[in-house]
């Protein structure tokens, strides 16, 4: 055993119970639920590891919490790294699936359940418990920064503002993003992107009241409605059918095609850990590079009318939905929902009312910049070898891009992090592994390390 | 002002407080509430007016509750009229809507607001007022019967085993409908039939969990499934696209539609009423006919996934659609639900389940039963010459079909009532007239005396 995993063994007990304070307190920003509470934890754990903070709170929203480290006395002042997180979680809902309280951060089988533990709190404590770990044994090595929103689960409207406002504060050599996992196989995910989001909201109405449903054969139905102006957007096999969403695609190098194929795509696990019904919607040896480089369009919700037990025979006077397009590089957030208008007017249903409640850009970073090695190499030593996935991007999103564009393009951003893929980030039973977060804790420490030694040899390059 | 004119108006102060009583006793079939208090408040009501009870609950279900009023000493006990009402009401939700409370039966500007005044509490309400004063002025002219059930709003499941066991029990000369309305043009609707009911709930399951919305290019949605299965069984320009769903109709009669004339279908006035956003989905000179002859196909509910406030990015484990078909002569719920069911498996969703919540099959009394013209020409006398209309069937359903199935289908159904088609009845804030409601008691009392006087002549005939 090194003296970093000894170190780390011995203050685990502690880094779980800060955990589970930090998961106790619920911080969901889709309903506006304990938001502040949740910066006043933080600000103390900060503190506590001997950061500054700083809130910036004059760009509306929720506030982003700003902290800075100082090198130790052996460390390299010029040297920067950039952590970007977020303290806000998705809804618990439905709780009743969860068999843990949501917010009671319980221990069993050696996981923690909580919402938000896996997305992404855990990470959060794991890199301030490194820092504390490095602090507590000759200093850190270089400056460390955070950037800690709180508006990722809602599409950080505020982050953009933030950054361009604050663009001096947040300069780095290399930025860690907020999370990553082990996949089916056990290998830790590496990525340098995410695809982008346009989430819509789609709005019917037909009338002030909902009506006696014997108009049926006489009074427009806004269900209906919507749900064929639906329909009209995708086709049965699941091609999506608005006129040019695929137009704008850069299609992906052959060289990252090739780097993903680590990325195993296991159907069957798939299948197992989300209890599939039904079939992939694509061949399966297609799915792996559907997964990370087609875009989606998901209906994440769709309301109208009566929705509890047995009958009432209702015309409905509204219907909404919800639409999650993933985008990938080329495509853009403001292109897509202007092409999603135009196809509802020229379909007809120019009454329904699409507002964007999200929009993110993808983001790639450069894959070949020397950080990317030493965070490999890092990886392959704390994981071994065989244990490690590069990965172009995340299926997922988030505000990669504005990091991109305001910090500079060539400063590569990767993400690494403590979560396993049944961890069901976003679904009820969140949870984590504790050993993954305990590895997660060493990977940390021994980054910083290499990190500050890799710079010696800044001409390794990633093959 | 006639005798009888008189003796409604000074006990109607009694009557509205009676209705109120009853009203503000919550009694939802759907979410089981408040049945049993309901059914208590009835008896009461029953032996007050010097009638016996008999409550069926041998068929399981809500009990229904049977009365019986024996005629008085100059009254003819061979004579039977068997009125069917029901004491069970919609949900009343939307409840934020109500301008009132549901079930506090207030009383504003000349209307009393509350969830079933309208469908169908004050016309019970009606018909034992009328009884009382009868009692009370001579007895009555006939036996009086009633089948009071508790659950029409949810499609009257256990009435048929009810009538089926104690059919004996309900025989009658005649028997009067639950409901009917003064159009917008003031005009008593006088109704010979229903529509059916063929009321289905669709279920669509994708997984055992909600999942991370980032695998929609790869994973099959149940949102996108139920959609698209919808879409597939109605045309954009609301045409029902099931397979023979309308093979088995039988065209009404060019009587019945010369019947139907003096329904005035007032698109304007639907338009004020319910506050509609959009134009009808027929022309509006086809609207009567439409309304009164054609099959419907309406999503009353949908759902799945996330619903609230902001964006969740998932992917939705399971979707629900409530859908309510109309049905007309020559259809039934059993081959219609058998349509659709084939339908769904011909275009692939043979994995949607689909489960039969309700079914009614549609009916039309013989329009030339010398019943027909008592009711007619009383509700002249009481309404108007010109104050009333002739209808072949409601819009709506009720179990009417079963009544003419085990009473015998020569026996006339006519349904007649004190509600008014602004009462928005299934919507928030419904409500009645006061008028119409002290006219209709006075009418009900009438009707009770020509009844006696017709009978003499009975080869009168409906023209």
């Amino acid at each position: 055993m090194t003296r970093w995993e000894q170190l780390v063994k011995e203050q685990l007990p502690e880094a779980i119970s800060v955990l589970q304070d930090y998961c106790r307190q619920p911080s969901i920003s889709a309903q506006g639920i304990g938001i502040l509470e949740t910066v006043h934890i933080l600000t103390e754990l900060i503190t506590k590891a001997n950061g500054k903070y700083q809130l910036l709170n004059d760009c509306g929203g929720n506030p982003v919490v700003y902290a800075v480290f100082e090198p130790g006395p052996n460390g390299d002042p010029d040297k920067t790294i950039l952590f970007y997180n977020h303290y806000d979680v998705q809804p618990p809902e439905p709780i009743e699936e969860w068999n843990y309280p949501p917010f009671g951060a319980e221990i069993h089988d050696e996981k923690m359940f909580a919402r938000g533990v896996s997305d992404n709190k855990g990470d959060l404590i794991v890199r301030l418990q490194a820092i504390s770990i490095l602090q507590n044994n000759g200093g850190l090595p270089c400056r460390v920064k955070f950037l800690i929103e709180g508006e990722e689960e809602i599409g950080s409207p505020t982050l953009e503002n933030v950054l361009q406002k604050h663009a001096g504060l947040f300069q780095a050599d290399a930025s860690i993003w907020e999370w990553s996992q082990k996949n089916k196989g056990e290998k830790i995910e590496i990525i340098m992107g995410v695809k982008g989001m346009c989430y819509l909201q789609l709005d019917c109405e037909g009338s002030e009241l909902d009506i006696h449903s014997q108009y049926g054969s006489v009074l427009d139905n806004p269900a209906w409605r919507l749900i064929q102006a639906l329909s009209s957007m995708r086709t049965v096999d699941n091609r999506i059918s608005v006129e040019g969403f695929y137009d704008q695609i850069v299609p992906p190098a052959e060289e990252l095609r090739q780097w993903s194929r680590d990325y195993p795509f296991d159907a069957q696990g798939v299948k197992e850990i989300f209890g599939l019904k039904r079939p992939l919607i694509v061949e399966e040896k297609n799915a792996r590079d559907t997964f990370l480089f087609e875009p989606t369009m998901t209906v994440c919700g769709i309301e109208s009318g009566y929705t509890g037990q047995g009958t009432k025979t209702i015309l409905p006077k509204r219907s909404q939905a919800k639409l999650d397009c993933r985008l990938v590089p080329g495509q853009t957030p403001e292109d897509i929902a202007s092409k999603i208008r135009a196809h509802l007017d020229k379909h007809g249903f120019d009454d329904i009312r699409v507002s964007v409640l999200s929009s993110l850009m993808p983001f790639r970073s450069d894959i070949h910049h020397p950080f990317a090695k030493t965070v490999i190499t890092t990886a392959q030593r704390v994981y071994g070898d065989n244990h490690i996935a590069l990965l172009p991007n995340f299926g997922g999103s988030g505000p990669m891009s504005l990091f991109g564009q305001y910090l500079g393009e060539e400063k590569p951003i990767v993400s690494i992090g403590c979560s396993w893929w049944g961890d069901q980030i976003h679904g009820p039973n969140e949870s984590i592994r504790l050993a993954d977060f305990e590895q997660a804790i060493r990977y940390m420490v021994e980054l910083f390390i290499s990190y500050e030694q890799a710079e010696a040899s800044p001409s390794v390059s990633f093959e």
